[in-house]
C-alpha cells in the first residue's frame, strides 16, 4: 500500500507545528476513539478497519517532496518540518479487534502517544475506521435478514472511489457477506470472489440462446446466466434450460444459477423455481440483485421468494440509508511529569460530553454466554468474573442492579507499542470470524431490526465520579 | 498515482475471457455512460472524475503477480492472460468537459472499443465518474445556497475511504467549494486548503486563553479561533478578542476570524457579530460548522446569521441526502465488418430503454446565452445556429416546438485516441471554471433547490426513428 502521509486535516499540521513551537513535543496525551449512534437506530454496529490504520500508521513517512509542499505555505517552524521528515508513530495503539461487536459511548481505540503524534493519525484513524465500521455494520444487517441464505457484495461501481470499492468490500467481507465481486478485493484480502456476466454481453451475441451458449461452453462447471435481458420468464428462462440440455447435460455438467436483476423478484423467483424443479433442474440456483438491502431483503423472505442469492450492491457499499458512522477521536487525558491528567469536553448536550481517563472496556457475559453488558472503567480497575457487580444506568445512576457475571472479558488491549504491532493483527477472516462468534454471543432482542432492545454500557462507579467531579469543576470555572 | 488494474467486477473478466474464446478480440462495440435520475430531484448535475479515469486509462496495465493470481482461480484461458499481459487500451473515448452541467439520459462519456476493452474499462469508469460527479453535484448545490458567502470542505473524517476523501475533495472544488481541509487533496490538485484548531487543542492547555494565546503566537496573520469549547459567548469569544488586544494588535495582527462548531449557528453568529463590532473587530470572520448542508444554509441565511465561511462536512463528502449517482454504462452499438449496428436494452420500463447509436450532444442556448435544450443526435448529424429547429417530447413526441437556436454546442468530443489523450484534459481548477461557467448558462428556475424546471433533454428525430424501430424489432422477435 502506498502511504499518504499528507491525508490529514490541515489542522492537525497547525496544531502540531504550534505544539512544536510551544516546547511540547514530549508532552503526551491520551485520545479515545469512539461513536455515539448505531446507524439506523440498529442494536448494534461491527468494528472494522484497523488493519488498515495500522499499516498506515506502520508506513506513514513524510518525503521531502511532501515536506516541501508545506515548506512553501511560509506557515511552519522549519524545526517542524525537519520534525516531520524524520516522523515515526511514538505511541502505544490500545483497541478492540477487527469484527468485535461494539456500542456507543466506549473507547473502541485509544491512543497514548505525544501529543503531535495523536493530532497526526486523527484523521486517517477517523475515515479509516468510520467508513470500514459502517459497512461492516450495514452488512451484518444485511446479512441477518438473508437468514440462511448466501449474500454476494457488487457495489464498486456505486462505492465512493477505489478505496471505498475495495476496503468497503473487505469490510462487508467481516461483516457477513459471503464474497465480493470485486477483484482487488479478492487479490489484495484473499476473500471470495464471484462473477456472472452482464446484459451487454447478451447483447453482443445475435440471440440470447448464442450468448448463453458461448458463456456455458467457456464455463460449463460455472454457468450462471442472466435471463432478464429481454424476458425472464419467456425468453431468459426457456433459453437457459435449453443451454443446460443442449449445451452443459451432454459433457455432464449442470446449469448452476440463473441470475435475475429486475422486475418482481418474489413473483419472477417464484415462477422460476416452480420451471426450473420442473424441468428437472432443482440444483440450479437463483441468484437476485436489483437495489437490494436488508428491509427489502425481509420484505423477499416473507413473500417466500425462491432467492439462494442475494447480489447486494449500492446500498450496502455506500450503507445509503445512513452513510455515516459518526465515531469521534476526543482527547481524554494529558501527561504531564508522569501524572495522567483527565481532561473532558463538556457540551449542552450531557450525552455529547466525553468519558474522561485512560480506560478499559469490560463485557459481562451470562450464563448461557450471551454478552449483556459492558463496563467502561479506569485502565487499572479489575473486575472478576462470579463476583457480584452493581451496574447503573449513567444517565439515572439511581436506575442500579447488582450482577454476578459468569466472564468477564476485557476488550480494549495493546495492539501496538515501540514501532511495532505487538500481536498479529487479524486479517479479513479472522476479523470476519470474530463479527460471526460476537454476534452469537448476542441476545436476538439486540438484533432485531425493528426496535432493537438497548445493550447496557455502563461507567463503572469510579469512573462516574471522576467524570461529574470534572464536570463540577468546569462548570464552577467557566 | 498507482494502477489498480484488478479494481473491477469480476464479470468484466469472466466476459473478457469468454469473447476471447469466441475469437472475438477484434470486435468493436459502442458503450455510453449515462445516468437517469438527477440526486435529490435536483434539476441538474456537474460532471467530473474525467481526468481520474482518463488517468487509469493511462496507466492500466496487469503485472505478473495479478496474473499469476488469475491463474491460479483455473478459470481463464491462457492465451487470454497472455492478451491480458499486453493489454493497452486500444478505443476511442469521447466525453463532456469534466466541470460540465450534465442531464439525465444524454450519453455523458461514450466508449468506441474492442469489446474486451469495453468491459474492461467499465467498473472503473462507473465508480470514478459516479462518485466525483455525485460530490460535484452536491457542492454545487451547497456552493448556490451560500450565495456570496465562501464554503470550504472539511468531510476527510466521514469520507468512505482515503480516495472518497482526496477525489471527493476535489469534486467538491469543481462543483463550487472554495477550499478543502484536505491537505493531500492540495497536495495532488493544487487547490486551495484550510485549517484552525481542534478542540483538543484548547483543552490540551490549562486555560482556553492559553490554548489562544499560543495559536496566536504561532499564527498571527492566520489567527482562527475555535470558541465554542467551553462556552461560545461567556468563555470563547471572550477570551478571542482579549487575544486579539492582548497578542495581535500590539505587534500589528488582527483576529482572522472565529468559529463555531456547536449550538445554534443563526443565534450564535448574531450575538458574536454584534460583540465583534462591538469591540471594533468588525473585520474579523465567523465561520461555522456542524453538520451543515444546503437546506441548513439556506435556513441560516434566511434567519439573518452573521456568517462569513460555512464549513461543510459530512453532508457533502458523503452526499449524505442521497449517496449515490446512478450513471450506467450500456452497450448502444456493435461494429461488424465496419457497419455499426445499433443495439438496444429494453425494460418493462420504458424511460430506462436505452439509447440505440454512436451518439453527439448539442446544447441550445438562446440570444441571452441561457442554455435551454440538450438534443441527443446520431454521430453524424449537424446542427446549425440560427436555423430553426423542431424540439419534441422523446417520451410524448406529439408536444412540439419549433426553436432557433442562437448558438449550439457540441458537448461530446473525442478525448482520448490511438492511446493518448488528443487533448489537454481539464485539470480541477479548469473544471471548476467550467462548471461556474455552465451554471451562469441555466436560467434560475433550474437551479432553484425545490421543483426546478425541467431541463429538456430531446432526441433528434432521426434518432428518435431508430430508436422505435428497433424497440418494434425487438418486440416482435422475442
Amino acid at each position: 500500500m502506498t502511504t499518504h502521509p499528507l491525508m490529514m486535516d490541515f489542522y492537525e499540521l497547525t496544531m502540531a507545528n504550534s505544539y512544536f513551537e510551544q516546547n511540547r513535543t514530549d508532552e503526551w496525551g491520551v485520545f479515545d476513539y469512539y461513536f455515539r449512534k448505531i446507524p439506523e437506530n440498529g442494536g448494534y454496529a461491527i468494528f472494522a478497519g484497523l488493519e488498515n490504520f495500522l499499516n498506515y500508521v506502520k508506513t506513514l513517512k513524510f518525503s521531502d517532496k511532501e515536506i516541501q509542499y508545506l515548506r512553501k505555505m511560509k506557515l511552519f517552524n522549519d524545526g517542524f518540518l525537519d520534525y516531520l521528515s524524520s516522523f515515526k508513530f511514538r505511541g502505544e495503539i490500545y483497541s478492540f479487534r477487527e469484527g468485535d461487536v461494539i456500542f456507543p459511548n466506549e473507547p473502541i481505540v485509544t491512543i497514548k502517544a505525544p501529543l503531535i503524534d495523536c493530532q497526526l493519525l486523527e484523521t486517517y484513524l477517523l475515515l479509516s475506521l468510520n467508513h470500514q465500521s459502517l459497512i461492516a455494520t450495514k452488512s451484518a444487517r444485511i446479512s441477518m435478514q438473508a437468514q440462511n441464505k448466501q449474500v454476494i457484495e457488487l457495489g464498486a461501481r456505486r462505492a465512493h472511489g477505489i478505496h471505498a470499492a475495495t476496503y468497503g468490500a473487505r469490510a462487508a467481507y467481516i461483516g457477513g457477506v459471503n464474497a465480493t465481486a470485486n477483484v482487488e478485493a479478492g487479490y489484495q484480502f484473499n476473500i471470495p470472489i464471484v462473477g456472472t456476466m452482464a446484459h451487454a454481453f447478451v447483447q453482443s451475441f445475435d440471440t440470447e440462446y448464442d450468448a448463453f451458449q458461448a458463456y456455458a461452453m467457456t464455463y460449463p462447471n460455472n454457468t450462471v446466466l442472466l435471463i432478464d435481458t429481454y424476458d425472464t420468464l419467456e425468453s431468459g428462462l426457456i433459453n437457459a434450460i435449453k443451454i443446460h440440455n443442449d449445451v452443459l447435460a451432454p459433457i455432464g455438467c449442470y446449469l448452476k444459477g440463473v441470475r435475475i436483476d429486475s422486475g418482481d423478484l418474489a413473483y419472477l423467483s417464484r415462477q422460476t423455481r416452480k420451471i426450473l424443479d420442473e424441468a428437472g433442474l432443482s440444483k440450479t440456483q437463483i441468484i437476485v440483485s436489483n437495489s437490494l438491502d436488508e428491509y427489502i431483503i425481509k420484505g423477499l423472505i416473507s413473500q417466500n421468494a425462491c432467492i439462494d442469492v442475494f447480489g447486494v450492491g449500492e446500498r450496502l457499499i455506500t450503507a445509503k440509508q445512513e452513510p455515516v458512522f459518526g465515531g469521534v477521536y476526543k482527547i481524554v487525558a494529558l501527561e504531564k511529569n508522569g501524572h495522567v491528567i483527565p481532561k473532558i469536553k463538556l457540551s449542552e448536550n450531557s450525552v455529547k460530553t466525553s468519558t474522561p481517563g485512560f480506560k478499559q472496556v469490560y463485557r459481562f457475559y451470562d450464563e448461557h454466554n450471551k454478552a449483556f453488558a459492558d463496563v467502561v472503567t479506569l485502565r487499572d480497575e479489575i473486575i472478576n468474573a462470579n463476583e457480584p457487580y452493581v451496574l447503573f444506568d449513567p444517565v439515572n445512576p439511581w436506575k442500579k442492579k447488582t450482577v454476578v457475571p459468569f466472564r468477564v472479558k476485557a476488550l480494549l488491549n495493546l495492539v501496538w507499542s515501540n514501532g511495532k504491532s505487538i500481536t498479529s493483527i487479524d486479517d479479513a477472516i479472522k476479523a470476519r470470524s470474530n463479527a460471526q462468534q460476537g454476534l452469537s454471543e448476542l441476545w436476538p432482542e439486540v438484533k432485531r431490526l425493528e426496535n432493537p432492545h438497548l445493550y447496557y454500557v455502563d461507567l463503572s462507579a469510579e469512573l462516574w465520579q471522576l467524570k461529574h467531579d470534572l464536570i463540577a469543576k468546569h462548570t464552577v470555572r467557566n
